[in-house]
């Protein structure tokens, strides 16, 4: 047997098949449409495509799974995405299992990441956690005494929404100063680009082709590793953002681990260490507190597909023992 | 039987014992003494004092419950309380079995308050709330599908101390623009004092007794019921600031209902109004989003107490059935 994972991204659909070992025995890849039906039957036909192929390698598909970055009903509905501008108010859950004849499983995409580093990576042993999704946004998965919160309607984890500086940075939400405007991967290439502009970017110029304005988060992290003064300088900011915002989650959640996630997270100890420095100088009351441990995801870009195939898997299985 | 609960503020504990109605059947107020050994002695005295009246009643004492302000440790020690400067590291509930011969279950005073509220008052029915009791600062109680939220190591709920405006007010906590800076009952009396300042207190002023120095929180209410400009002009603001970090908690944890509690919750619609008008403008996509209930705490100043002695019912109710 094996479970199908999607995840939804803004640009493609990952999706994959796993098996009981939480391997993953197919895999496939196909551009995200820009409108809710394309995107249904674009979940749905690679959901096919990968039934067929692993039902060639022995492997029955018995249900899937899939993240999706946005506010997602309990119920498996895409009610609003930031990101999915055309999409809105679509039944993705109800929709695939009508098209598939097989139980679908829905919800947010960090949601899922963090199930997968739950079941099998970075979140492994701990029973309070956030993933700290770093990309466009701020993507959030929270795990809290072992259980993965959901909210009252399926949207708790928009954390990158939190507001930090009522007065700072707009933000395509309609609101100013979230989280995100500073602390996410577009963050840092804002503060890279900024840092040029007042003439402490000429390395992160040169990396982003010559173009002060083309530096993204990606460029500094790669000019850091090299130990470009302005670039540690611009890490260092950012680093002091991010650990306003996880500071306000320890506040109020009590996590004891921190997974940083997104494509920013493999740049490792050159925002890590500089986050975790920032972190202590943030939080309340540290000498009183036990230490937060802020590590990188283990899972890399599949998360939160494995993780959609792992929360498919675990449905099945709690209404196999029903 | 019954249960004692004791509810620890900055200048008095107050102590209830609770029938299995959750009729309170005997209570006490002792002022706080400002050192641990002092906390301790007295919640253990006013305890012995509670056992003795209600077993002169009838009713036999099973266990003790304690809501304290301040960092408390799953298993019952306060480890850091900001309006208890004198009072870290004390392991309350070890202390507390040890001087009664009882079992104590201790936890954050909030926590407390909306464990009372959820089985007795303004959160019934409700599986996802905040509680946001108004004070000094803000305290916060956490229900997420159902249960209390106390984090990794009891910290949860700290949530007067996210930071809305990272260069905002300074806080007592050393950080600037914390929430309860300015949504708190002493935020709001500085809301008043400056409108004084700015020329638009006159009635604020004449309240407190001509000083505007002295205004405080209950003179802003008082005069904004007699629908004095100046003051619906404070609070507006002050319910904007309420919303913002209002938007933050549901953008995070998806909660269904804000239960308002503190002193300053007995204004009632003058406050509660002009907040649900602004939650509206400060939550992200609230076309997409089922409504929050935002509404006053039922069960007024003994619900942490109260809460305490239901929370004390609890531990031993679970023990018993193992």
């Amino acid at each position: 047997m094996a479970t199908v994972g999607l995840d939804v991204g803004g640009t493609k659909v990952l999706a994959v098949a796993l098996d009981v070992d939480g391997t993953v025995v197919a895999e496939r890849r196909v551009p995200t449409p820009r409108d809710a039906d394309g995107l249904v039957g674009a979940m749905v036909g690679v959901v096919a495509e990968l039934r067929i192929e692993a039902d060639g390698r022995g492997y029955q598909v018995v249900a899937v799974g899939a993240g999706v970055p946005g506010l997602v009903t309990r119920d498996g509905a895409l009610r609003f995405a930031p990101n999915l501008p055309g999409v809105v108010e679509v039944a993705v859950a109800e929709r695939g299992r009508a098209a598939t004849g097989l139980p679908w499983q829905v919800d947010n995409d960090a949601t899922a990441a963090l199930w997968a580093e739950h079941l099998l990576g970075a979140a492994r042993g701990a029973g309070h956690v956030a993933l700290v999704a770093l990309g466009t946004g701020i993507g959030g998965g929270l795990l809290l005494d072992g259980g993965l919160i959901r909210g009252a309607h399926g949207f708790a984890g928009e954390i990158g929404h939190v507001v930090v500086d009522v007065a700072g940075v707009a933000c395509p939400c309609g609101r100013r100063g979230c989280w995100e405007r500073y602390a996410s991967g577009s963050g840092l290439g804002r503060l890279g680009r900024e840092a040029a502009e007042a003439g402490h970017g000429a390395r992160l110029a040169a990396l982003a082709g010559g173009d002060p304005l083309a530096i993204r988060g990606e460029h500094v992290t790669a000019a850091a590793l090299e130990g470009d003064p302005g670039a540690l300088a611009v890490v260092d900011t950012f680093a002091d953002w991010f650990a306003i915002g996880l500071a306000n989650l320890v506040h109020v959640l009590d996590v004891e681990r921190c997974v940083v996630a997104g494509g920013l997270a493999a740049a490792g100890e050159v925002l890590l260490a500089p986050i975790r420095r920032a972190f202590g100088r943030r939080v309340v009351a540290p000498d009183h507190r036990p230490p937060v441990a802020i590590v990188a995801a283990e899972l890399g870009p599949r998360a939160g597909a494995v993780g959609a195939a792992l929360l498919a898997r675990q449905s099945v299985a709690e209404w196999c023992s029903l």
